[in-house]
């Protein structure tokens, strides 16, 4: 909601994600030829990476690090003049860190920290990716062709972080991002136990579950979305026969109905195959749907018992 | 975009189409029996029908009447406050019919004409759907339980409307309510063959294209969304066994690059059912991607020619 | 092989299973309007039921009964002679019950146990599927309609029965149908846990595991084959919106690569829906897949453990 | 049927195709990176390829040579008796021309030619392919792993060759091979437009259609299975992507309810990607179906009009 009680669209979408890695090689092997990402550029410890049709000149940054875990999150405005009242909003709540030149994928962008220690940026002016010769593709309203090596993702999708106080970023995020919340999970104790937010007509773009250790800024795993159900099923098979670790999956999650298998790249960090078939908010007022602990029980939607290392393990690992 | 240059954001989407058929009885068998639609109320000549995961009332209205074709398309508002704003646009925009007090589906409606003669309304107060315990879904998310009768669409996703002058809607409706041009056909003497809508991020809710009839305010045809590719084929079959009459496909468009099948109902209106995939017009300074004639003739994405009466079929027939 | 050392091809296909119910109008319902199969008769306590591309009157035949579990399995055989050769060779074996005057289904079949104390027939004579007009397809390739009705099975597939020694079941199968052993899981201590057998191309038609219980003569599942993979994600949400009881998956098979679905239908006996991909037995000198315990405890092949209750339960429940 | 009127089944499946090319670089690219073929070996002007699942050293024989078209096809037998029972009844019908020494894919093989000088070998004994360390699959049933290059087919499915008179050859073959004739189309004026045959359960494994040039040993198309109709939808935009010509589909055949794409490889041969669902003949005394020329005039089962190019096109093309 903005100011006048209106739904607030300064936030177009969720833009990147950089992931740190302490096995650079083999993750850059795993997102380009497992994964299906195309390098864009590189700088310094980082590569540029994105997906067939991402417009922007990357989604993924992957830092070479001495640990894993997730570096910041980019979120690209509407305009301009929106860039500029989230500025002042985020500035006002007091979690403001400056701005920054921005990098290879963007210019420059305005850094803020969520209440957890996770860090942000928001951004307008942004690099498109420019499809070279070799990768224009047959139709000219995707971004670059299909290529289909690997699992051939098509577009970022949304990521997961874990934080120590989930209802604090229920109250946070809505405010510094003008997101909604679509569904969340209310522990009987009155606690949220996971929170899942959008900026646009995606159903989710970013989720926020407890982080059941005593550390903070943690990362739960990052989504890019394919276009078919058989695209999650084939990745299951690409990834067993390339010695990804498969974690759980595939199966259609209560929560967002999402058809999902999930993944440990090489340097332990959890990736995400998703598809939300034609699934989307498009009602202006939707109306929060709250699980209950007795509800999320009975597991995934067709009775998955949901994986325990789900809800304890992340990156960085906790020492 | 709005006064300040901004994108607009004031209608959420499209709401509902109201058809008409000489044939009530074989019209609403198909779309229960064989669409897969949902009825929720009837009244006058009219029934009220909705795809399971509509969240409101309806979103067909289906109107027994002496002809076939559009009755009037029906877009909500983002808020209160965006309706006023809309109303005020088309006003000064001096296309405007005035106030009309809804119907079974929604409240008050603001209706108006497009410059071919097809009736408009822009509203926000609506009917949500309250599922019967019958039809209650086994999870929260879902505004109705999958039926799995007959198509099983999940919820309407687009119009096409024919128009004399393309040229002129391309002007009119991004003003009127606000939408953006995601793709456009421009044949070589300059003219517009066809465009593509969105209010959302949806890459189009309406699309026109050229009457090459001299009707004014006829109907190409209605879109409703399923999950997969696999469900429009398992549609094909569906209509096969049925007797319901394929025009084309499935196959997938070039423009647009969704995955379609064309049938007509038992009346003669043309309905599709279509896959996205996981496509969404996320990029908030779209460049709207402009077909040549020559490559229109291609024909679609993988080499289907484009059936001849795609061009010239429309409802109501041409006397 | 037949006496000749040359492979033997006597048996055509699995014809049917006679499933007994405790809850004949609830399993009836479940396999009618959730299963997809169409009645095709009915005499005494039996329903006779089949998918709509099973050619014969019918492959399920269920019968209302006191208990649950299986009441006989029927093979269809090449040839009257071919019919003539088995039975020549049962006798011998000395396992033959003598001749049967068939059912609605077929002819004269003559009945036989294995060395678990199931019942087994083999005919030759068969009644085939004449579709009435309203079941009649739009291409005359498939024996009935593609009704689209429920999960909408194409046609009988395999079945698995539960016995107290798989290893007398491997030697007496293949002398008794012909059939080959495809895959088998061999335990550390020698035992055989599972077999997997075929009389044609189908990579199986019949599997036996280890009854830990002291019971004999017990049902472990039937299955029928879907098209698509699909096909087994659509079955799942049709089960959770009609309550029915899923057991395990969709996941993919290790042992076979079939995609599956487990669920149980009212009474209780465990059902499955599969599909095999384009993967047949085409070699005529296939070698047997052994494997081992190591390699069962890795669970399915994307990773999933198989459920407790899959070497637990069968019907009829023991006492 | 054999002499004692019982099915025959002396010949196992379809073994190879040697297909000719006057392009054999780019040939080998297409079948190797876009149709996802494997090389296990070269000798002389040929490459020996195979799918995934193709457990023999090689299902397709690309010879480089001055033309395109078919080189001869070969078929594996049940066992060593039944080759000798083949090659006996072929050399009775006054076809045979003796014995070939086999290649690098199997051993000593009796070549014969059908009534339009298509050149035929049937043989027993073959090379199985042996996985590299680096191709092992991930589970031990399938016999390379799943690689996910390209369109990745699994295994050979069957061959079209075009012939002078359909109706000879709906004689010779079941007697050649024992092959059972599933299909066929009947013209008002009494001949036979196609026919299609299968020796196992699969419903086809070679068509033959009339040739409406005067040419005779000419070749129509070469097909490869995948395991879903998704695939093949993949395929299309890996083809479309790639710049491989797409001929017509994806769409369902009216005969035989396969799904396919037909495409050109560089040289000019035709070649199809196919997917089956579930279907398969059982049936020991499956009819044969017969369409008129009436029903062929519907085009495919969902009414694409057959392309023209399908009657007319054949290689090597005609002078």
């Amino acid at each position: 909601m903005n100011a006048s009680g209106e739904p607030c669209f300064d936030v177009a979408h969720l833009g990147h994600v950089e992931l740190l890695t302490d096995k650079p090689q083999e993750s850059l092997d795993f997102f380009v030829n497992v994964y299906g990402l195309t390098e864009s550029g590189r700088e310094g410890p980082s590569v540029y990476l994105r997906a067939f049709d991402d417009y922007e000149f990357h989604t993924l940054k992957l830092t070479a690090s001495g640990t894993t875990g997730v570096g910041h999150i980019g979120y690209r405005c509407a305009s301009p003049q929106a860039l500029e009242r989230r500025v002042a909003a985020i500035e006002a709540m007091g979690c403001g860190l400056g701005w920054d030149n921005g990098d290879l994928g963007h210019g420059r962008a305005y850094r803020f920290e969520d209440p957890d220690g996770h860090l942000f940026e928001v951004y307008y002016d942004t690099n498109r990716y420019v499809a070279p010769e070799a990768e224009r593709p047959a139709l000219r309203n995707i971004a670059q062709r299909y290529h289909g090596r690997g699992i051939c993702v098509r577009r970022l999708d949304h990521l997961n972080l874990l934080a120590q106080d989930v209802a604090a970023i229920r109250d946070w995020l809505p405010k510094a991002l003008g997101s909604r919340i679509t569904e969340e999970i209310r522990l009987d104790n009155g606690t949220y136990g996971g929170c899942w937010f959008t900026v646009n007509n995606k159903s989710y773009d970013i989720a926020y579950t407890t982080d059941n250790t005593t550390s903070r800024g943690r990362f739960h795993h990052v989504t890019y979305a394919v276009d078919q159900r058989e695209d999650v099923l084939r990745a299951a098979d690409i990834c067993l026969e390339n010695g990804v670790h498969i974690e759980t999956g595939p199966h259609k999650h209560a929560i967002q109905g999402t058809f999902f298998l999930y993944v440990y790249e090489p340097a332990g960090n959890r990736v995400e195959i998703a598809n939300a078939g034609a699934r989307l908010i498009l009602q202006p007022d939707w109306e929060t749907v709250t699980w209950t602990e007795t509800e999320r029980k009975k597991g995934q939607a067709w009775g998955l018992k949901t994986i325990e290392s789900f809800h304890t393990y992340g990156t960085p690992p906790v020492a």
